[in-house]
């Protein structure tokens, strides 16, 4: 048996995926910027997938950029809002609790002299909208929040904040890393005031090394890098068109049947919840209603260390993170569950379960069941 | 029949690429920053595509940084080179026949600030030594050429170069942007002098949104985009496992046998010529022999305007580029064919035709006996 509970790290790619990858690999090959027709035939693959995702958002395919993944389309949206922006002001926002594509960016325009808030959050890893508006000002130029948490599943208030942005300051942008919710929930840009949106292919089924940003109509963006001016030149470089006709298969799929699919995935964690919850020195981190993204749970175990607890689970085929895989292999306590106030012994003990329309309840079974038996015995052996 | 004669474009994958591109899309899926098993394969792919690049540069694998591709590898070279070093000057130094994504990236500098020079050409598009020495002073930052150029196939002295550059200033960088030269003739970066080297992957018949930046080890060069520090920080964001992977191997496949290849392209450029450069107002642009790349073509067609032969071609689904295909559908005039003082019409009436080791020496033939078909066919429509 085998349990892959690691799909807010990385998913297997779908079938249809596949095929549409391997399509463009070996037969619709053109450059889509080539004049010819096996350019128009690439370039048609792209609208198509462009034209596929703009579906799932209600917003038009010319506000869809392809990028090379959810880091480049943070950092595009960021660095490109930052910038084109400096001169109506010097205050970026964003929580505590962001994917380090986020925070080290914000770092970064720090450096560039820019003014960066972190906003805290409660308990649930939920940003206090309180501090939002305290925080908003007149030299506001991006707002940037995470829409689902990759390590709690926390969902925040983004449609509210974004509300409170255009309030005190309409020229504000606001930014949803929709990397963790992109494909489990419906994400209307426009309803909810977004402007920026970034997302990933291989978090919902699709390639790696490909993603998009959503870059609403007259938003104000620098590219970040420079070329044959592909994409209106806000991303040059020869279109990825494999990945793009892929992810824009799994942008598809991922929204047929979403209703069914959502009510899948929280079945499973509820399952999973059921089972795990109830040992004993286990805590949930953040919420585990429908108020929390469906694919992901955050369990605490006491007196275990995650990393020995991830590894003892691996020796039964048994996938699963320590905190947040996306930190390349790089030891740090969590800032997110920090900024929830958890206790270091407990942020150190700390494993995340995720879940894929794909994943069968047996996995979720034979998963809880493992855990229920491997920790009292990692328990004995640290008390020895 | 169809000839694609557009390789310099973009490739086909090859075979065993496909196969590994699908392999990692279906059963190696894992991210290589998880820290469990299936993150340790997917690892192993990574360092076995640097491992298998590196050996074909004779280069350390820690040296090959992974991009989304040739404009980006090319972006990454000069904003990483230049802003990191800009304090031992000011600065930069290209040639007047570069790819636009070395072109527009200096444009990029200039506005912040950098001086560039941007070197002449003589008549066959080779970089002139004597402008080179001329130009290099202790303030000079980063030297960039192209080593194999994409519109007419010239190749530039870039070991001598960048020799001339070290005795001038041996701390200024020498970058090569090899996109169309790497597969096609052994590069040996250490040997030459060359500090950072760029290359995609669907140039030689990889995947597409793939490519690498070689970066001489202890060479300062700044990110360009913030994460999870994944490739020693140089380059956040997921490893596009599928693509790295099928970069590797269309590395390896493309260093097999290297001198039988590059004979095969040679013979068939040969061919190619005999058959057309001898069609009454055709002019060959460039050198065409050992000394130039193997792949490309450059012919310019008196009294037909490029645009109008590449469609009469494509009815016969013969495929070629006018000028260049990478700058994205923008038609302007080639700033190479204008360095190498071409008269006007004549490069409003160049093709490239590219070839790659996959194409027969019957695609020439077709393709070169229907250009001597239609060739005087146009050419009496334009006269009416």
């Amino acid at each position: 048996m085998e349990a892959y509970l690691d799909n807010s790290a990385t998913t297997r790619c779908s079938r249809r995926v596949q095929e549409t990858v391997l399509r463009m690999m070996d037969c619709d090959y053109g450059n889509p910027s080539s004049l010819h027709k096996k350019g128009m035939e690439a370039e048609a693959h792209v609208r198509k997938a462009a034209a596929e995702i703009a579906r799932t958002l209600r917003v038009s395919e010319k506000e869809i950029i392809f990028t090379s993944g959810g880091t480049e389309s943070n950092n595009l949206a960021l660095i490109g809002a930052a910038m084109a922006n400096r001169r109506s002001g010097n205050r970026l926002i964003t929580t505590q609790v962001e994917h380090s594509s986020v925070r080290n960016t914000m770092a970064y325009l720090e450096k560039q002299g820019f003014e960066v808030i972190y906003l805290p959050v409660d308990k649930d890893g939920i940003l206090l909208l309180d501090s939002l508006r305290e925080a908003v000002n007149g030299q506001t130029v991006l707002v940037s929040i995470m829409q689902a948490n990759n390590e709690t599943g926390a969902l925040q208030p983004v449609a509210e904040a974004a509300s409170i942005v255009r309030q005190i300051n309409p020229a504000a942008l606001v930014h949803a890393d929709a990397v963790q919710s992109y494909g489990k929930m419906r994400i209307r840009p426009k309803k909810e005031g977004i402007d920026l949106l970034s997302v990933s292919g291989h978090k919902i089924h699709g390639p790696k090394g490909v993603g998009f940003l959503y870059i609403r109509e007259k938003t104000k963006i620098t590219p970040l890098s420079f070329g044959g001016g592909q994409q209106s030149g806000m991303r040059s470089g020869t279109h990825n068109v494999p990945g793009i006709a892929g992810l824009g298969e799994a942008a598809k799929e991922a929204y047929e049947g979403l209703e069914e699919k959502t009510a899948h995935l929280y079945s499973l964690k509820d399952r999973f919840l059921e089972k795990t919850a109830c040992l004993e020195g286990v805590t949930v981190n953040g919420r585990t209603g429908r108020d929390s993204a469906p694919h992901i749970v955050s369990l605490s175990i006491e007196g275990v260390r995650s990393e020995v607890l991830l590894h003892a689970l691996e020796e039964y085929n048994i996938y699963v993170s320590a905190g947040s895989a996306c930190a390349s292999n790089h030891r740090a306590p969590s800032q997110t569950l920090q900024a929830m106030k958890l206790k270091p012994e407990l942020a150190d003990s700390t494993l995340r379960f995720s879940f894929s329309v794909y994943t069968a309840a047996e996995e979720i079974d034979y998963a809880a069941a493992k855990l229920a038996e491997i920790v009292p015995r990692l328990r004995r052996y640290v008390r020895r």
